[in-house]
């Protein structure tokens, strides 16, 4: 008996992924092709669609979904703009995938893809409600409740990097202040980290960075903990701190069974997980603690081109 | 046709309020008893049972619902426990009334029955995601997702009173610390009062009070306010800046096209509620603020009985 197929497609700003998944989200076939951000998105969709119909499963796919960062419509599968790909303004991608590939075709921002794409890697399916978390150079979110996408009255649920961690703390570029991005997205992060070291000596960064402070990322921080830095662990602990706070608030409103941490900085966890865990459970209520897995994906690279196929199920 | 009615129990630590609901979530006929609260609860069952029985529209009431304040195991019927009713230990709610009345029974906490009742009587069922904050003593909530209570893992979602709105703010009694139940909790709210009287003059408020701080309550503080009270209005602003921070926090994350607010303070309203429209306009996603509609219950206290009659549909 043949298993439905799905064709996930996820459009990065250096490269485009593009996968058949099972029905269990499992890759069956995989490639991959570079991001010309320049060239305009009815020539890069039909290299798209060239390079998807090579696949040796290609012809058995049921449909095509597509992530993609930045303001998407996904009920009309219409990408407003998108911060990676500036060419890409009110393009209607749902509408020319379809004409292009004659299959149904799902949309949704990477947020979102990236969450279905835990939801069936990281945790099987096995999760009622699970939030995801994109630690990168923002923090974004994916809520999956009973199930399903939550994606609230229009479409921006699950914003948890604007959620307020210190209302008097920092502008963020959102125009609120205080959010957790702005203590552990990786530009702030960085800023953080060289306006630290001025005042507190490091010998381990001092080396790493040659004192060019302005180039402690969260990598070199990674680094220079490894290597036992006290200054770096401090970094570090900060992040856990706050976290924590954050962590907090995101299980004491919605009772998940499970949160997944992903992007670039989750590959940093172990430098800063410990101590949001035990923020965390200083803080948030205990059966709803006791109720939620937090874990680090291991899938960070896949979750998004899975999440983009397995749209149709959510 | 006969239409299809619901009969609602809303079991408070003054009184037990009992309805028939159409459903349509319209009231069409109600009674109350005082509460016994050193009475066992299978005697005061059978006082509402019998109380009920003499509605007149008793006999067509397809099922029961009971809403009541404390920790509830929501799918099997049980009170663990109940604030307002001290012998309610481990009672099975649920299963008492079915076996006294024959008829399928629903058993929720009072904020998840609050809720229900707004998306009914305030919004009459039009709203896909509404938030329902109650403000009295404490802060509670009830979150109702496409249509439906969402509970969560371990059924404490929505407990929107402890999210933390200043992380080394003050301890509460959940064990965190800052909470937005610090700030706005009537009884937190009331000593704030006292000590910012003890070091500003307010005449009006030292009349209202006979100089007794301690009973500087949100009720003496609404009437000094509509009197034009300086200190008054300046810890009603403060009131509304802290929930325009918390209602942001709610928005950025959940997206819902409609937030209610019920309960004892939200008859202040008109003293904070202004300022908390400003603090959350200045906070949260532009796109999400502009889906959301902040409104004050004009039913508060029937909120919690027609929430109970219409459990089954939610």
């Amino acid at each position: 008996m043949s298993k439905d197929l799905y064709l996930g497609i996820d459009m990065g700003g250096t490269q485009i992924k593009v996968a058949v998944v099972t029905s269990k989200g499992v890759i069956e076939e995989e490639t991959v092709m570079f991001t010309d951000i320049n060239e305009n998105p009815s020539k890069v969709l039909s290299s798209v669609v060239y390079l998807a119909s090579k696949l040796k499963n290609y012809p058995k796919i049921k449909s095509i979904g597509v992530g993609i960062a930045g303001d998407i419509d996904s009920k009309r599968g219409i990408v407003r703009f998108s911060p990676n790909l500036p060419k890409w303004k009110n393009v209607q991608l749902k509408k020319m995938l379809e004409k292009l590939t004659n299959k149904k075709t799902f949309v949704d921002n990477d947020a979102n893809t990236a969450a279905v794409g835990a939801f069936w890697l990281d945790v099987k399916g096995k999760s009622q409600n699970l939030i995801c978390i994109t630690l990168g150079t923002g923090v974004g979110g994916g809520l999956i409740f009973n199930k399903k996408l939550y994606v609230g009255a229009s479409g921006t649920a699950g914003e948890v990097g604007h959620i307020t961690i210190d209302p008097y703390g920092r502008n963020c570029n959102c125009g609120n202040r205080g959010c957790i991005e702005t203590f552990v997205g990786a530009k702030y992060l960085s800023e953080y980290a060289s306006k630290y070291l001025k005042k507190n000596k490091s010998q381990i960064l001092d080396k790493l960075t040659g004192k060019k402070y302005a180039q402690v990322t969260p990598q070199v921080l990674s680094k220079a903990a490894l290597l036992g830095d006290k200054s770096a662990n401090e970094i570090w602990d900060r992040v856990g701190e706050k976290l924590g706070i954050f962590l907090s608030i995101i299980i004491n409103f919605a009772n998940p069974d499970t949160v997944v941490l992903c992007g670039g900085l989750s590959h940093a966890a172990r430098y800063f997980l410990p101590h949001a865990r035990s923020e965390m459970k200083s803080r948030a209520f205990k059966s709803a603690q006791k109720a939620c897995k937090i874990m680090v994906s291991k899938y960070t690279h896949k979750l998004g081109v899975v999440g983009a196929a397995m749209l149709p199920k959510h």
